[in-house]
């Protein structure tokens, strides 16, 4: 067994046969799962077994969240019977609508999104039922609910009247009328609607990221599904996780224009600062979702004749790729086609929820069906055993 | 380096070099904490380097949650300080009050906390700030916050308009008076409180059990400290995880008398039906947890003159060390105190909040003060790469 990992043995750690230990859990396997095989060899990122590439070409998101959740793509027949499930679920209860029309100005729109799914917990009857098809049909439930939700509150947030979705609208079609200013008569509509489409294809599922992690560490204590997509939800709000795309909308609206880009990215390096969009925990060789997206971000940026956000986008890639060695990752040219689209920066990892809940809530399924408690522990770096001193001893 | 872990390499996974496997990370190391050492050994369970045993005799819950937060023992000043903010901070916004007020008598005491736990982060100005200063002043808030918020949704839940507590009260007087019918004046609430600061400091911190693991992921992000508190929250709910006391409970209630006790035992291990408050994932040989706890609970009953749950525990113990060799473990004679206290069985598990949170505040603090996204990998046990089936030819 040759493993890259550390193996340290403080003196006070009590574990007998300590086993090697990686900082992060960084290529440690901490379960099993059917859903997603991240590669980033000949057989690429498939969900299921199916390419990501082939997915993002001839499939829909909704198509994705039934394979996701089922294991199987679906028939004409049960696809269309998925999309009259989600579209039913378009709606939430009262106390939801008082939640959101409580928010403050100040509100981030990832503690809504939490503090909402929380709530429907709280209202659902067969919240606690984790038998597999219970499971399931609040997974269709939270797929049709949170699109809704999230533009709702957006809309809510900034006194928007403006795009009610119709109820045969996909997800993507739901998103953009709530969050942009896009009409489904708009002539571009169409288009944006397939890229957007095609993004939620992209974001769905990425194995055992931190906030798939901590769904599944939760539902391991066979807690309910709404529990542990709120702690996914709380943990893709960290900057680290879920927040990349719009950190990267930020720095192209702040590069501003193409001609400036060189020299913005080569005082940024020679900072030391940070540029977002790059590198990956385990995808060290590149993301096959950077390319699909990429493509789509040109053909949008042409169809809308609007190229700054593109060409400000490739050149910082053709630096960081000089001068790094580094390549993108699925959020760089996710921002030029959310840019495009109007989608409002604080507003992208909500999306990003909308897409990734189809991942979060299969592997929840997956663990309460093959259930072991995930309970690791911890390297002590703490005292030795002292005394108890009494207060008045104390200084 | 002798571990107990498994190692399988099924054919599709990408990984190289495939590190060992132990299902649900049993005796994996996932990150280092000078928290708590958990030690079946002669060192005991210590926190920060201090015996539970000591601290449980001489200490108190806000003596102890000081140190889990600080890494030392508080002098008397910095104790008093400690106790005005957890005093000044026994308080809650006009939201929360809302979604109290609002909550179906169906609610789940847990869904209510983790809901008004998550609220509180939309309102708190400096909940994205995770600085340690910042984390710290939150962890206070939580403290003062949290044990009231409980008790109160209780109270209105319940339309119970009884006890109120006095804000010079410790978190333990607070639960009591507004969890039961005890009056400051009884006689014996002075024992009782006494009682249920020990089970405080007992519940305050174990090392990565699940709730402490999955606001330790949620944290790694650098989400904020209320958003890994909801994620905790959620996981604790868990009936593998924090509704073991109350399910001993509910067990107790149900075998009614000391004399049943032998034989309801007898019938429900021939059944196979599992029997709570026995064994632990980490605790093999015992639990020094369960020792304290039953002392208090034998003199409780004496002085209560109420010796019925007592002798029926003892009895159950008894036969399950005789028939299986198991150790009861903290949650077990826990049930036996809360239940002379009358605090309601739906909200052990809350109680268990208003204790745990110490701990799950200090490993936050903790993971945040020296960062590292905690992103793991899975064993692949899907189906092998498939090529895409367009719609019409699927069956």
């Amino acid at each position: 067994m040759t493993t890259p990992l550390m193996a340290q043995t403080p003196p006070h750690n009590p574990i007998p046969d300590i086993p090697s230990y990686s900082p992060g859990l960084e290529g440690v396997i901490a379960g099993e799962s059917a859903l997603c095989l991240v590669d980033e060899g000949d057989r690429g990122l498939r969900y299921r077994g199916y390419a990501v590439t082939e997915l993002a070409e001839q499939s829909s998101f909704e198509e994705v969240a039934f394979l996701l959740l089922h294991g199987k793509l679906p028939t004409q027949q049960e696809l269309e019977e998925f999309r009259a499930h989600l579209q039913q679920t378009r709606t939430y209860p009262d106390l939801v609508d008082t939640l959101l029309r409580a928010m403050p100005p100040t509100a981030h729109p990832m503690d809504i999104l939490r503090s909402a799914v929380s709530l429907l917990g709280i209202l659902d009857p067969e919240a606690n039922d984790h038998a597999h098809l219970s499971n399931m049909r609040k997974a269709v439930r939270l797929l049709g609910q949170v699109p809704l939700i999230t533009g709702r509150a957006y809309q809510l947030m900034h006194g928007k009247q403006g795009g009610q979705p119709d109820s045969s609208m996909s997800t993507a079609e739901t998103l953009l009328v709530l969050l942009t200013d896009r009409k489904p008569d708009d002539a571009v509509f169409t288009m944006m609607a397939r890229v957007l489409d095609v993004s939620l294809i992209l974001y769905a599922e990425h194995e055992l990221n931190a906030s798939t992690f901590a769904a599944r560490v939760a539902a391991s204590t066979l807690t309910d599904l709404y529990g542990a997509i709120t702690a996914a939800i709380a943990t893709l709000k960290g900057p680290l996780h879920g927040g990349a795309n719009e950190a990267v909308a930020r720095m192209f609206i702040e590069i501003g224009s193409q001609d400036r880009a060189e020299e913005w990215v080569h005082n940024a390096l020679k900072r030391k600062q940070r540029i977002m969009g790059f590198g990956h925990r385990v995808l060290k060789k590149g993301d096959i979702r950077s390319a699909i997206i990429k493509r789509h971000a040109e053909q949008l940026s042409n169809i809308c004749g609007d190229t700054r956000w593109f060409n400000i986008a490739t050149t910082v890639d053709r630096i960081m790729q000089e001068e790094k060695g580094l390549h993108p990752n699925l959020d760089f040219y996710t921002a030029v086609v959310y840019l495009l689209m109007g989608i409002p920066q604080d507003w992208y990892t909500p999306v990003f929820v909308c897409s990734r809940l189809s991942g979060w809530c299969a592997h929840v399924i997956e663990q309460q069906d093959h259930n072991r408690l995930i309970r690791p522990r911890a390297l002590y770096t703490g005292p030795p055993p002292q005394s108890y001193v009494p207060i008045d001893q104390r200084h």
